[in-house]
């Protein structure tokens, strides 16, 4: 699909938090931490989801026109009605232009790329804001040490727009699949029906993250590996011609699977984990804009994004620049 | 958008409680209940938002093969993560289809309606489920006894494949349109980073259905006039070519709202709000699934589906069937 993301931001909040600050907080040594997660430091917000995505958002757009649609790509909500993409809107300043959540946790910028990308093709929208912002600071569960040190707040925001014929930019393919046995692997089991707020027995824990890394890691690595080889093969496109893999950074050694198993030069991996953690649904983005601004990502090149999310699911997007 | 909706499914909890019955509980008469809401009956699920999701799920499918893709629909989930798609594959008893959630509030079913017909148009799925189940009595605040005479629950599924040649079915036009001006209007505040479940200042209220109906009512009337107006403009057609208004079923008084504003005759407009009350997501495609399933909607209709969900947010799709 003819699709190019003419303009990115990123939000990457002021207030840092080293491995050593949060030590104290999950009893853990800060060589534990690093040992375990692959952080050294995260930021923390003061502001939130909202406030950071419209950051993201408006740095993408730079003072070009308004979006024809807003979709909010993150892991966790502001609040549970209206979604997110409202409150980016307002945060905006705009005023009348559709806008509406897609959900699949840490996956959500890869789906809602992908999905973007359709509805251009289909010529229904023209310029589609995608905004992921997490805020997983706010969920993090103190007596489980691993998930709490691997958790960091940001946002990142992307504009897709049609390529036009001149451009080489495009949407090369994508791929998902969801294992529900894997559905209780990571989870925030409250905030809806299941272990409503006015429920008694409804725990503090029950409303914080809970993820089985060990787990996953176990299931993600041969999944993860399995979609890379089908995405090279019906795309008949050679490890060596991908410029650059963008994971969703789940942690320091899942971003390494992707050499280690992967077999993708350490250098063509882009690794934000170690600085700002796991930013849920904002990590992949956020690792884009980095990549993007840093320089290394350019135009024409090729570029996988890829990752796991709590389902447990698996999703990539393999796209020209 | 040359698609079809080749299955229909639909779940009814079977525990009615009528207004008599919710009047003790809101301290207002049976007599007041039914001239605010509209509302006689509404059902109260014993079973959790997946399970709802997943009958409707398989009653759309049939004994056909699995769906290719599964979108949930739904306004309120079944936990923050993963997301409730994850939990109606599960409930189904299928694996490794891709999953994901469209969110916003009481339009997500037609909004992922008109995206799923986008991923049909673009050869990416054949064969997506879309879910819409809601327990709207779970959130109910008896404080408030407007919106919680209003709240019923409820789940209805459709099976998306694309027309063939000799099939008239079609998606002919989407439209939708967000003011977050009204974002305050219609929420659950809990649930997220907002008012998250640990901050002490949270109430049991931010966790419960808040609804202003007169000021929505306003609005809505006046935007979701505006709309159909230019919907019959754009598409070239009549009102009295519209067989039949599948409205989201907000209020007794927002469903009249077509008939008395909207100029539809009574007989053309599907209302189900009085037996089963607003399903949130839900209410528009079990609304569909009722008429479809009692034959007052045959193939090749022409059919509108129009509402407004929390946003404040208006959309329409306009499909022959």
């Amino acid at each position: 699909m003819k699709i190019k993301i003419n303009g990115i931001g990123l939000y990457i909040p002021p207030k840092i938090e080293t491995s050593a600050d949060i030590a104290k907080l999950i009893g853990k040594s800060k060589e534990w931490i690093i040992e375990k997660s692959g952080v050294l430091e995260r930021r923390v917000s003061n502001i939130d989801v909202d406030e950071m995505g419209a950051l993201a958002g408006k740095a993408a757009l730079k003072s070009g026109e308004k979006p024809d649609l807003i979709i909010n790509a993150s892991g966790v909500p502001k609040q549970t009605i209206p979604d997110t993409s409202v409150f980016y809107q307002k945060a905006m300043g705009f005023n009348g232009i559709p806008s509406f959540s897609i959900h699949c946790t840490c996956l959500s910028f890869i789906t809602a790329l992908h999905t973007a990308s359709s509805l251009i093709h289909s010529k229904v929208y023209k310029r589609i804001l995608i905004i992921s912002s997490d805020r997983g600071t706010r969920g993090r569960n103190f007596d489980e040490p691993e998930s709490a040190s691997l958790l960091g707040d940001g946002a990142a925001a992307t504009l897709v727009e049609p390529a036009s014929k001149l451009d080489e930019s495009e949407l090369l393919y994508f791929n998902m699949k969801t294992w529900p046995s894997g559905a209780n692997l990571t989870e925030v089991r409250g905030g809806g029906t299941n272990k409503h707020p006015q429920d008694s027995d409804t725990t503090l824990a029950d409303n914080l993250f809970s993820m089985d890394g060990p787990a996953i890691y176990k299931i993600a690595r041969k999944q993860v590996y399995r979609m890379m080889f089908h995405t090279l093969k019906n795309t008949k496109i050679e490890r060596d011609d991908i410029d650059w893999v963008v994971p969703h950074q789940a942690s320091g050694k899942a971003v390494d699977a992707y050499i280690t198993t992967g077999g993708f030069k350490k250098n063509k991996v882009i690794d934000i984990v170690s600085k700002y953690g796991n930013c849920v649904a904002a990590s992949v983005p956020m690792a884009l804009a980095v990549a993007v601004k840093d320089g290394r990502i350019k135009r024409g090149d090729i570029v996988l994004l890829i990752g796991t999310g709590a389902g447990l699911s698996a999703a990539c997007a393999l796209i020209k620049y």
